[in-house]
Order: C-alpha cells, then sequence, then structure tokens
C-alpha cells in the first residue's frame, strides 16, 4: 500500500469498515461515510476515519481511490449520481456480491477504464461497523473482475490494495464470478436459511442444535438486506441453483418413501465423494 | 466411574472406540469387539481394549455392562441374537441415532429393565477406530431414552457413564428423541449432502468454496452407510421435514421469480430472527 495515500470508503460496514480499520492501522488516510450518523462518528472517534466525507461524496476530490462498500443496487446508484466527481481516481471498486451489474454501470458511465470489481470472501454473517475488524480479510480470497475496458494500472492497485490487508486475489470475468458465486455462496446462504425457516416452523430453537446444525444454520444469521438484494441481483443464476438442490432432496423423499435403501445409499456416498470422503 | 469395574463395547468406531478410549484411560477395564479384525488389533496394540470379545459376544459374561455402538439395525439384531447372554448385566446401553427400534426391541426381549438408550450427539462426521479419540464427549450432549420398564439403577449407571467422559446427559422420550432428531440432525445432514452432490453436478470442487460454503457442506463427508440406516429407520419424521424445507426453498424460488423483494427480505429475515439476529 505504498501507492495509495488516501482512500475514500463509502460505506462502514462489515466489510467497508474493517477496510477501513485496516488501512487506517497501516497508515492509509481514509476518508468515509455511511448512511448511519453514529457509525461515522464511532469511525472518527476511533481515529480510523480522518475525514467525513460530505453529501454526494463530497471532498472525493483528495482521494487516489474509492471503495464503494455497498448493497450492490446502492452500489450501482452511487456510481451513477457522483461519475462526474470520479474522473481524478487512480481506482475505482467496489466489494459486492455480485458483479455483473456494477460493472456494467461503470463502463456505462465512462469509469471502465479506474474500474475493478472487488469481491472479498469473508464468510462474516456479522454485519454493521460493530462487527468490522482488523484482520477480516486475513487469508480470504478476493475476487477481482476486470474487463477489457480496465487500465492496467487500476489492476495492479486493487491487487496490490487487498493484498496489503492480508488477502489473496483472483481473477474473473463478471459474469463467470456470478454464476461460480450463485453455487458456492448464495445456495448455501439460501439453504441455511431454508433449514432455519422450517426449524423455526416446528418450534425448535437455534440452542437445541449440535455441533452439526450449528454449523448448517450460521448463514442464516446474515443480513436480510444484503441477501435480498443478492438474491434479486442474482437471480439468473441462484434459481437454477435452487432448482438443483430441490430436486437432490426430491430425490432422497423418493427414495426414503420407496425403502430404496440403494438410492438413499448413493445419495449419501455422492455427497461423501463430493466431499473427499473426509 | 467407580461403579462399572468392567464394560463391552460392541463396534469400535468413532464411538465406540472413542467411548473405548476414554473408559480405559480412567482405568475400566474394557472389552470390546469389532467386524474389523484389524481394529480389533489396534486397539488391543494400543492397550485400550483389554480382551476381545468372541462370536455372539462370547466372553460378555465378565462385563457390568454393555454398550452397542453399531449401526441401528445391526444394534438391534445384535441384541435380538444374543438376549439370553445379557441377563447378568447392569447396563445395556447403545448409541444410536434413533432410539424407537432398540428400545422397543430390548423390551420385547426382556431387557428393557438394564436397557437404557442413549445418544451423544458428538457431530462427528469422520468416521471409524482411526477417528476416534480421547475428550470427543466432553461439553456434547447425550440424550437418554429411558422407559417405564427401565430400572432406576440402569438409569443412574448409565448417566455416570457418560458424565464420566464429560458429556452432559438429557432425558428425553425415544419417540419424542427420534422427532426432534430428524429435524435438528438427520434434516440438517440430509440438506448438507443435497447441496454437495448440487455443487458436484454443477462440476464445483470443495476447495471453491468460501468459509459459509465449508460449513454448509461438512456433513457431507459423514459416513453412507450410518445415514442410510437413520435415513430409512427414521423416515416417519424425516420426511416431512425434507418437505418443510423443500417448501421454504420453493418459496423463495417463487418469490424471486415474481421480483417480490418483501416476500425475500420476509424469506432472510426470518432466518434471521430465527438465529437471534447474530
Amino acid at each position: 500500500m505504498t501507492t495509495l495515500g488516501t482512500v475514500a470508503i463509502a460505506g462502514l460496514g462489515l466489510v467497508g469498515g474493517s477496510l477501513a480499520r485496516d488501512l487506517a492501522s497501516r497508515g492509509v488516510r481514509v476518508l468515509g461515510c455511511d448512511a448511519d450518523p453514529d457509525t461515522i462518528l464511532a469511525a472518527l472517534d476511533e481515529c480510523v476515519v480522518a475525514e467525513p466525507l460530505g453529501p454526494g461524496l463530497d471532498g472525493i476530490e483528495e482521494a487516489d481511490a474509492l471503495v464503494i462498500a455497498l448493497p450492490v443496487a446502492r452500489a450501482a446508484a452511487l456510481l451513477e449520481s457522483v461519475a462526474p466527481r470520479l474522473r481524478h481516481l487512480r481506482l475505482i471498486t467496489d466489494v459486492g456480491s455480485t458483479k455483473g451489474r456494477i460493472t456494467a454501470a461503470a463502463s456505462r458511465l465512462g469509469l471502465g477504464n479506474p474500474f475493478v470489481g472487488a469481491h472479498p470472501l469473508t464468510g462474516g454473517h456479522r454485519s454493521g461497523w460493530g462487527a468490522a475488524r482488523v484482520g477480516l480479510f486475513r487469508g480470504a480470497r478476493v475476487f477481482l473482475t476486470p474487463t477489457a475496458d480496465t487500465d492496467e494500472e487500476a489492476l495492479t492497485t486493487a491487487r496490490t490494495l487487498w493484498e496489503s490487508v492480508g488477502a489473496g486475489t483472483e481473477l474473473i470475468e463478471p459474469e463467470l464470478h456470478d454464476r461460480v458465486l450463485a453455487w458456492i455462496s448464495h445456495l448455501p446462504q439460501s439453504v441455511s436459511t431454508a433449514l432455519a425457516l422450517a426449524l423455526a416452523g416446528e418450534g425448535i430453537a437455534p440452542v437445541a442444535l449440535g455441533p452439526g446444525g450449528r454449523d448448517m444454520t450460521r448463514l442464516a444469521a446474515s443480513s436480510p438486506e444484503v441477501w435480498t438484494e443478492i438474491a434479486l441481483e442474482n437471480s439468473v443464476f441462484l434459481l437454477p441453483a435452487i432448482n438443483a438442490l430441490a430436486e437432490r432432496l426430491r430425490e432422497l423423499g423418493a427414495a426414503i418413501v420407496e425403502r430404496d435403501a440403494r438410492a438413499v445409499e448413493a445419495f449419501f456416498a455422492g455427497g461423501r465423494a463430493w466431499a473427499g470422503g473426509e
């Protein structure tokens, strides 16, 4: 992070707040804004944010880079509303769980050059400034989604930014990212929530679960706001994934009803084979 | 464990083997048998099992208690075949994930008196003697399922046995146990496997997952043999649980298709409310 002196971060939730903490602790000057005034006050009090950004990202002129750490739809909307003020930036990036829309918006707004979509896989089911912490990205994978428009220097800066906080970066096309993420992240989240709701409907409390059940419902505590947006945003890839899983469950149910021990065993053995038998 | 000098354990897999290790390390004399000759040799070599039990539990006369640590159907079959040799025992118990069949079998065979069904919730997805370890039950919950037939002393002995290895015991009726376990354990297992199969179908490897996805697929590595039996054994309670979860997924899919943000948010918010917002 020798190359970025001042970084603006829009949204100081779990991801934006943790990045702000990491960067500030490395001597980067962080400018920040958040919809919640208490969050800004806390971030200033803790000397994580050096200066608040005003309405419409007022003050962004001082920054070298902008990280938009908002839910996807709001990220694209922000980009749209402040695009003319962002032309001096060496890097514009985000942290959203889907990359198709924001990448397209950046290109459409003539910001495809400094824009590099990013998606850190932090696995955090907690949210908000209160959950933000130094070290969140240590050992995490961060997908970067450059396009043909992307400036080489912006990409290098994005890599340096994430690697400076301990993450490993991986390049992937925005569309492929969204398809893969539907399976590795959005589907597991949907299933965890569905399991939580099924248990709730049966009147079973979290405390009744064993270690396996707790693993399976941990994600259910994730932010509904964030996930509503992701599910709607990535519906084209998420729906087939949900249907595929429902079909596997239907097959299990049918095998049980028919007392077909071979088919039931093939179900569980298939899962184990995938998991590598460990 | 001051009261039991010699404990016979039939089946030295993850649960039986771990219990054998714990008891032996506390000075209890452990007699053991296992379908796998290498397991018995290893258990003898490691001085965990003092004497092997012969065919038909030959040698059980020396034991004060018998722990049947086999899959449910085999546990009931063993009880059936050796019932006449078990009348001297102060405690007969098992470790199976369903309790209805084995408890009924014990009563039918005139062994309801010393029989106390047990089910330790250890959350282990590994299996076999190689996975068995001292301390597996430390802090674990163990369900005990006494019936009207159960001798008070047998129940006390069962409690002492499990508490001596660090577990907490909880009494529950066999039928209620099976219903609750369908939801808190058998459903999460089925869903984890279904997710693994869905990912396998999409060509996605375990290594592609983030922390949340890894949590959600950990159980998929569990023993297919054990789970085939549980699923068939507990079908009356598991099928409605599977259907309830599939219905929640169907609702999510429908809400996404209809672009009904409120319904999608209600889905994720409901899961979070159940999880306690953390």
